[in-house]
């Protein structure tokens, strides 16, 4: 086999770069001069990616369908939006441009992060975590009485991937009755699937709302005044999909006058919110900057699944988290 | 059977009284003038608990001990510290009264609120709830990588009771090594189990160290200096037991010069702690005031906890959390 050129833009330490580098040996690696701040964000074209016959990080669109050698690109990421195109994915069939992302990375860390959400909103952290006072205080009183338990409560997902499957999982513990919302049911999810087209009509049941719904053209908007009107009182919300699958005026309307009693996002649209963004202001409103599928030594998990999937490239072609082509 | 008079000082609506009262008829419920604020704190003592066959509540020792009648007392807490004496056992066993707790009705919540606590340190929920930063920013690389997956990570439990075998239970999905610390094995707990002298050997390999040990004799200041600096550095330290199990004093010290890099502490000595103390002032010691056990509907699970060992006590006797006698 020739040598092959891995164009790189993710954010690392030079030391990872180098356990990289001697993984991938004979092959050669290539790096851009300026690199990565995060691995969310599209990165500025970089000429190198022309000798490229693989690429790993957040290269622009325009850089990658451009790059006349290049066959295989894994996002640095789980969402791939900027990819996922018509027009992306016409252009990446016609010269056999395979896409896979990241998503394995993160499952775990995403599936902790919103359990740690649910959790956190059962147990009423946000205001137990500030009030100091004696046990017969009212304010203990009605503190204790907030509270609930997740045993036995009902769940609706919407976006039943890999995140949803390690969270079912977790879940599994709570005898929670759990519904998911998927565009095609495979019959072997081990719990209730229902389509888009059923999935407000379970949604009043639910006492908790995940959102992992990617970024595309279906999902955009998708919780609306609508849907949030149709949510069970006293119910729950949580995203950590995509800010854009929220209309944020809506979801800001439905906590300040029902039926949700609260919401937890790790995502908005921006991100972060612009200063003075309602639902800033609102003490039911919990957001976390995107931290969802962060883990210590993230970036070393996510070079370690690179070169799962290089060796896989080098031997049969069969790769994880393949997402296009 | 002659008619049985059940003396309660719980704290109630009167619609839950009214049940209660319903439920034990033709049997008589007897209320002192004045009721409990909280269930943790004994009552004042009432003349109208020397005419029970049954009390049920946190009525105060001597009273207990000079009710003539008195054959079964239901503590509406999990913790009976007040009545385990030896003083009070003896006396308790010469003249056939029976003490029953409530640990049954907190058992779940505590499990799940310690739960709670230790996701919301594993995802740093204090510090991304109030972290706004854009996606490049070094501070989001930084909370990233200090968040961490509890998945593989390693436990340590002192006091394996109901509590500790719920919350083994909710572990499961997340293949932790799990060790607990109990004086007397019984071999079927399914989880490696040590005893006390093994503890400290058993402490070092712990991500995690999570005391729920009652307060008594025994365990009165069992966390002190020796044990904290005998953590693993970096580990966390939860407690959902009781706060004079720990020497408060050692444990600032740990937070604030290692081994430990957090606390999370449902107990404290005395509850609340007095403004300006230690404790109070250290940004990686979280507290909430004694809350873990609270849940939605509280009273009227404690309630229905009595009335099934009431239905007990006039079938055969097989009292449910019988604890002395």
């Amino acid at each position: 086999m020739s040598t092959l050129k891995v164009f790189t833009d993710i954010q690392a330490s030079a030391g990872l770069l180098d356990w990289l580098r001697n993984e991938i040996a004979p092959h050669e690696l290539l790096l851009p001069a300026k690199r990565a701040a995060s691995v969310l964000v599209e990165q500025a074209s970089d000429p190198l990616i022309a000798e490229a016959d693989i690429a790993f990080g957040q290269p622009d669109v325009a850089s990658v369908l451009n790059a006349p050698r290049l066959r295989w690109l894994q996002v640095s990421s789980a969402g791939f939006t900027r990819y996922d195109t018509p027009g992306f994915r016409k252009a990446a069939k016609a010269r056999g441009l395979v896409v896979t992302n990241s998503s394995h990375v993160y499952d775990q860390a995403c599936a902790e992060h919103v359990f740690a959400f649910m959790l956190a909103q059962a147990r009423q952290l946000p205001r137990s975590l500030k009030t100091r006072c004696t046990n017969s205080d009212p304010a203990w009183t009605m503190l204790r009485e907030s509270s609930r338990l997740l045993l036995g409560q009902s769940v609706s997902i919407y976006g039943y991937g890999a995140i949803a499957e390690r969270l079912v999982g977790m879940l599994a513990p709570f005898n929670m009755e759990i519904t998911a919302v998927r565009r095609q049911p495979r019959g072997d999810e081990g719990i209730r699937i229902v389509t888009p087209d059923q999935a407000i009509a379970a949604l009043g049941e639910a006492d908790h709302v995940i959102n992992i719904l990617p970024d595309n053209a279906d999902s955009r908007g998708f919780f609306n005044e609508t849907v949030f009107r149709a949510m069970k009182s006293g119910s729950v919300f949580y995203n950590i999909g995509r800010g854009t699958t929220v209309d944020q005026d809506a979801l800001a309307d439905a906590l300040q006058h029902g039926p949700i009693e609260a919401a937890w996002l790790d995502v908005t649209d921006p991100e972060p919110l612009p200063e003075g963004h309602r639902l800033l202001g609102l003490p039911n409103c919990h957001i976390t900057p995107h931290v969802a599928g962060g883990q210590r030594g993230e970036s070393r998990v996510l070079v370690a699944h690179f070169l799962e999937n290089f060796r896989r490239h080098l031997n049969d072609g069969a790769l994880l988290n393949r997402v296009i082509g």
